[in-house]
């Protein structure tokens, strides 16, 4: 547990700027009077790709670096081609500091509406692999643009970059109540990508016999996720299922707007980075009406990086309590969410 | 409209015998008089797999092209390995037949249960790109069974094959009351294959003015089909997109005992093949418990496609007529639901 924190933070584009200001909040409030916190925006985003055509250059990384964790809002405007940003910030971003844990918990909260029926219990966490598979920018086109235009993407996958991700989600499927790890993918289909996958998970069950194991195919745990989702505990997939499985994940468990997500490197070589699953929303962004709910939870998973623990619970805490309680409350503001989580954390 | 049906029958595996059983029964059922219908089984899939090592040979597929149309129970068993009967049989078959458009309706009938809140309705159509994307089995393994193997996919897309299909969709969708389609993929990251998606789209779009059009991402998809199903009316999407959202799409609109599907060759160039969307089912097999209403739906897509829409549009009636009584009735075996759709068609 590190006695400062010296934090880089990304608001970005669209709500990312008003959902990131009560993120800090909560955060100051939480943290212990004897914890420096220090802080550094960084001015990434579409604004700046409109003002110089730059996304994320060798010195904005060389900087991001020096910090012991970032934090982002949402970066995205409708007026940037669609790629630009993600490719040139977000995933370049990811796989520049190696962020391969993906760390996606899902957690039905009371009080919180859910578009299934009969309130079900949800409790999973996904741990969606961040720096392989189809999002590795390989592939290609030939004939751009002609009748004769052939576009491959090609899914990379490394025993490395398995095994790494697939140890790090035993060793948190270990560490919960229920122990319990599903490994998620397409191996009937894609069977050179899905033997390696199967047989390293299988491999490193070997050595966890005190979790219970078992493998879905993606397009079956979709419905499951809405039928039954009480049946997942912690579930390792790759990047590209990660990204649509826990899109509905969230969808299930109170909305985008609660979904808070972490792009960790574990051994701490740089810098890990903690973001809402939410995009930057321009339709409502400048309203106050983004819900930061989802930031602040992202807030929690950062300190629990860092060692933080019982801060990182305080937040879960405040925000579960905020939530049982907003059915009776009327509408707020982003900032008077804000308020009302700094008031609880702070005691 | 043919005044002879010549139909190629694969039982499979599993329930999948039990299933077609009804679904030739409610055919036999709605034909008129005068079209006569002639069937002839083939025992593919795990049992001769078993027994001789083989899936789909030459002779076989050669065999298969004489006839009109395709009716497929299930295929699949947990004693074979995950991957053969897949790729050696199911995907073999739609590659071999070109079956570019799998077809995939989702529609909540009334007195349906699905796992959403509300009762919303549902009514859509996923077009489904059936013999490129992640499906071509293109890629490989290097160093397999060590710390340094890479397995690598490669998603192969055409301006040919990708065209073909959006033609198709946009067809679909204008002879659609609501004329909507929805372009599904990953843009914004597969950018190779998605601009070549994307383009194709907007360039066909405008062939089609009456036709509205959007664009969504895939993990965003999942979440509309949760909170708003009701905004689709047609889809159109890639293999591996399409099937996950399917699965997804079944799930909420009444689960897979009542999802049809059709791998359709619209040219006709091969016979085109219809099959529920659900699998071999080995833990309920043989009990009679299997619910054939998909396999049924599958015989009406089969009927529509070789020019019977009055036939078809019977058995649609007849399904939905029998959904909405079955709340009220006690449960019904295979056959028992089999001979009370029968006998709606039939009079
Ligand atoms: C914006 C996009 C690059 C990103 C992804 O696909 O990973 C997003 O959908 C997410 O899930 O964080
Ligand atoms: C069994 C499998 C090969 C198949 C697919 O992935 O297409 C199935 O999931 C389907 O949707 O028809």
């Amino acid at each position: 547990m590190s006695r400062s924190i010296n934090l880089a933070v990304i608001p970005g584009d669209g709500i990312g700027q008003e959902v990131v200001a009560e993120g800090l909040k909560v955060l100051s409030a939480v943290l212990p009077q004897d914890v420096k916190l220090e802080t550094k925006d960084y001015d990434f985003g579409a604004r700046r790709y409109h003002a110089t055509g730059e996304t994320l250059t060798d010195a904005d990384l060389d900087a991001l670096k020096q910090h012991d964790a970032i934090l982002l809002g949402a970066i995205g405007d409708p007026g940037v081609p669609s790629g630009v940003l993600e490719r040139g910030f977000l995933l370049k971003l990811r796989f520049a500091f190696d962020h391969h844990v993906n760390l996606r918990p899902s957690k039905l909260l009371p009080g919180v509406a859910t578009p299934l029926a009969g309130q079900p219990e949800i409790d999973f966490v996904v741990v969606r692999e961040g720096t392989e598979g189809p999002y590795t920018g390989n592939g290609g086109t030939i004939r751009k643009g002609t009748e004769h235009e052939v576009a491959t993407e090609v899914s990379v996958n490394t025993a490395f970059g398995v095994e790494r991700v697939v140890r790090d989600a035993f060793a948190r499927a270990q560490a919960r109540p229920r122990k319990k790890l599903t490994l998620v993918h397409k191996n009937n289909v894609l069977t050179f990508a899905g033997h390696l996958w199967t047989n390293i998970f299988d491999k490193v069950a070997a050595e966890y016999p005190d979790v219970t194991t078992d493998y879905i195919h993606v397009d079956a745990a979709t419905i499951y996720l809405v039928t039954d989702p009480g049946r997942f505990d912690v579930i390792v997939t790759d990047n590209l299922f990660g990204d649509i499985i826990t899109d509905l994940a969230a969808a299930v468990s109170g909305g985008i707007g609660v979904a808070a997500s972490g792009n960790i490197n574990p051994s701490r070589e740089f810098p890990s980075m903690f973001e809402p699953v939410h995009g930057s929303a321009p339709d409502i962004a400048g309203q106050g009406k983004a819900d930061p709910t989802a930031t602040v939870l992202s807030v929690a998973l950062l300190l629990r990086h860092l060692g933080h623990d019982a801060e990182a619970a305080r937040i879960e805490d405040a925000v579960s309590a905020d939530l049982a309680d907003r059915g009776g409350l009327p509408a707020r503001s982003t900032s008077q969410i804000g308020d009302a989580l700094a008031a609880r954390v702070a005691g």
